[in-house]
């Protein structure tokens, strides 16, 4: 049975404009935005239109023995998606339907094509927010990020993706269509099951329909920008703005490299004589806003900082395109951005950013380090030079250092990125070889024959 | 290989003092607070006092061929804890232990028999909370309620278990011990196996250490209780509350059954000539209370309900405790209380509690509804007599109509209380054939040997 049959069968299931088989369309899906990867070019791209289709597509793939890898816009950031082992790449691009909007149960149902903006730019209307807001809120999907279980910029206080799906329609790897959880908000009927899906990057199913919940959008906001002389002035006044019991929608960090790099790209105005900056935003009824705001500002002064608070809107959101700037403009720099998201528990984020700091300078590297501050999530970036292959040696051994060092200061390998390809050999050292074959048995057990986005979380040997 | 060479292998391996096996004793442990299903005496009940002995109680389980049931407090609602097949009891009221509160990182970390309201005694002191609030939250035990994912009266502004527990210790069938999560509030390293244990009921794993996340307690509060002359009143004034973007911290409804059963039993001043109240708190910093709480009145007058403002905390206290006696006011009226936890979406709630109604009278049967309105997750609670087996044939058919009631509009078997033996054989109606294949695939894969809690959840015949 050849890969030529495979593709007639999908021509015929899926119609032929739903299948992509020219060579330099095919190389647009051999990679996505993680760097130093092996890519792997598909054998075919399809575009199915609804779920019927995504399960000819499955049962297809069975028949020849060829993995499928579900994908949305491809701005996965650990190799998530790259059809690694050739076979189909399932993209869901057509199926971008927002299915309903229930003001009532505060609620959504959208296909795993829509876009996260998009669906952000449909409740608004009904003054209502979908919070989960990662950098690529613009251009990724639902589907792509309910897979990796974005975080972004407002997790602080609003938490993530796994907090916001309700329900899941998924098609299975035999081809089955399952339905789990749905507008209640509580369910415990059986394993969670939904929760499993987020986040499991395409290896256990197919997401092919979403219910996630909504909240009422804050009446009023403010957002402060902060300075400090030293990094552990800024990851103090994290610390203290928390233990104060005032959680920000946003405690964004960036350090002396982002904040120059970001000013000489964009610039907004900000200050580069500074070791680090923070950007805080509070939201929620006016009285609150100007309350936390207050201890906001004292927390920051105690540490040393200065303060500027934003005039006017565009003002704001002059300071938040300055912080969405910084991985473009920092990407500018060097050839190869090496893109971290290592996590430490929030109170560890001074040790964190200087062992970061510590780390670039004896492997001789250029790190700007941003990030999710509040959260502990930080993203370490390295600039280099892909064609280097001596400079890319001094990499991965920060990278591996910089794991180490979230670790041991009870962190995590990922914070948003996910697994992928990118960190499969550091999952023993986060969970132990105990816990990564529990992983390794839930995988085989949903889809004993490795077809669902193979090679990526935990390998499996086909059969093993 | 007899059951007392296990139990001498117990009391080597744990010491007599953590063995026990009085017959009297073991009767305490064949069930659980579920009325209607068989019962089934352990062999041997195990107190284990660490993590190790834990282990070696599943290892010596597995030698000996004897199946393990994790228990808590036994407050459990859905027959999860019953040893059905007999076996060992692994109760883990002396794993009891605060390991730890940590302000700075709003996190705390728990062995599984602590009791909900002792940690959160033990938080009070730092301002914080620990907010998934079920009525048992005096006597059941974190362990169980992490288990279970209790849901509660706080569950629509809070959430539930789930969106508290950030990291596990969990021994597994196979004696390892794994950890999963940590103190991060972003971690998306591997698959979700934080959300996978919880809820689990005890099928999966035993959960040996927890770490959950705190919120800063709110600075006010205010309970206003509604009474309305219809069913459809009360139902239409939720949902109008939720359009009007208040999201009440609790939103709690009695049916006249239940208001007049309570006030007969407690004598708080409920007023009895309703069909319907609505006890109702909002809370936050003072002026989103007041806001908040003059919007919730509007509603309640614009559908036709009367309202009174709890006018100082012991009033306030009294109501509350009215509500949290409804299940033992209405337990104290007939010999059996069948109470279930049927859940639809918010905005069914009308329709839901009209169709409890008619089918309470249909079957002649008195049922009491209370419950989490705003959740959309209400108790049809009905009183009966075990001994009258023609009118337990009318519960049974009762229940399975309300369980079908709420699945057309939408909704889900359990809300919080978990499938357990109770709920199994609906499991199918809720996510078909397929969908429960799925689950048993997961227990097969992490309990090949149906060693933990078997007959729960799903069925799973030993090497199936």
């Amino acid at each position: 049975m050849s890969v030529a049959q495979a593709i007639e069968a999908l021509r015929r299931e899926l119609g032929a404009e739903n299948v992509i088989t020219g060579p330099e369309d095919l190389l647009c899906y051999s990679f996505d935005a993680t760097p130093d990867l092996p890519e792997g070019k598909p054998d075919v791209v399809v575009t199915p239109e609804n779920t019927g289709q995504v399960v000819k597509v499955v049962k297809i793939a069975r028949q020849y023995g060829l993995p499928v890898y579900p994908r949305g816009s491809g701005t996965n950031l650990s190799g998530g998606t790259v059809p690694i082992k050739g076979g189909i790449v399932l993209t869901t691009v057509k199926m971008n339907r927002i299915i309903e909007v229930d003001p009532s149960n505060l609620t959504a149902t959208v296909q795993p094509g829509v876009i996260i903006q998009d669906l952000n730019d449909a409740v608004a209307p009904y003054g209502l927010i979908y919070p989960p807001d990662p950098g690529t809120v613009a251009t990724a999907t639902m589907g792509g990020s309910v897979a990796e279980c974005s975080g972004g910029l407002r997790g602080l206080k609003y938490g993530v993706t796994r907090h916001y799906v309700m329900g899941v329609e998924v098609v299975l790897a035999d081809g089955e269509v399952v339905r789990y959880g749905g507008k209640t908000v509580k369910n415990v009927t059986g394993y969670d099951m939904v929760r499993l899906f987020v986040g499991s990057e395409g290896t256990l199913g197919i997401i092919t329909e979403i219910i996630v919940r909504l909240i009422p959008a804050p009446e009023a906001r403010e957002s402060i920008l902060a300075g400090f002389g030293s990094l552990a002035d800024a990851g103090n006044a994290v610390v203290g703005i928390i233990e104060k019991k005032v959680i920000p929608a946003t405690m964004e960090i960036m350090d002396r490299v982002t904040v120059e790099t970001v000013e000489n790209f964009a610039h907004v105005g900000l200050p580069t004589d500074v070791a680090a900056v923070l950007l805080i935003e509070v939201d929620g009824i006016p009285e609150v806003v100007k309350s936390e705001a207050a201890i906001v500002r004292e927390i920051i002064a105690k540490n040393n900082g200065w303060v500027k608070t934003a005039a006017s809107e565009a003002e704001r959101d002059g300071l938040w395109a300055a912080r969405r700037a910084a991985l473009p403009a920092l990407a500018r720099r060097k050839p190869t951005t090496i893109l971290e998201d290592a996590t430490v528990p929030r109170s560890k984020i001074t040790e964190m950013l200087l062992a970061v700091e510590e780390i670039g300078k004896r492997h001789n590297l250029i790190i700007g380090t941003f990030g999710h501050a509040g959260d502990g999530n930080l993203h370490p970036t390295i600039l280099a030079d892909g064609r280097n292959a001596e400079e890319m040696e001094r990499v991965r051994a920060a990278v591996d250092e910089i794991f180490r060092a979230a670790l041991s200061l009870g962190g995590t390998l990922t914070g948003e990125h996910g697994i992928g390809m990118a960190k499969m050999r550091f999952l023993p050292w986060e969970m132990g070889d105990a816990g990564v074959k529990v992983l390794r048995r839930i995988k085989q057990a949903l889809d004993p024959d490795n077809l669902l986005n193979p090679g990526k979380m935990v390998e499996c040997a086909k059969g093993e």
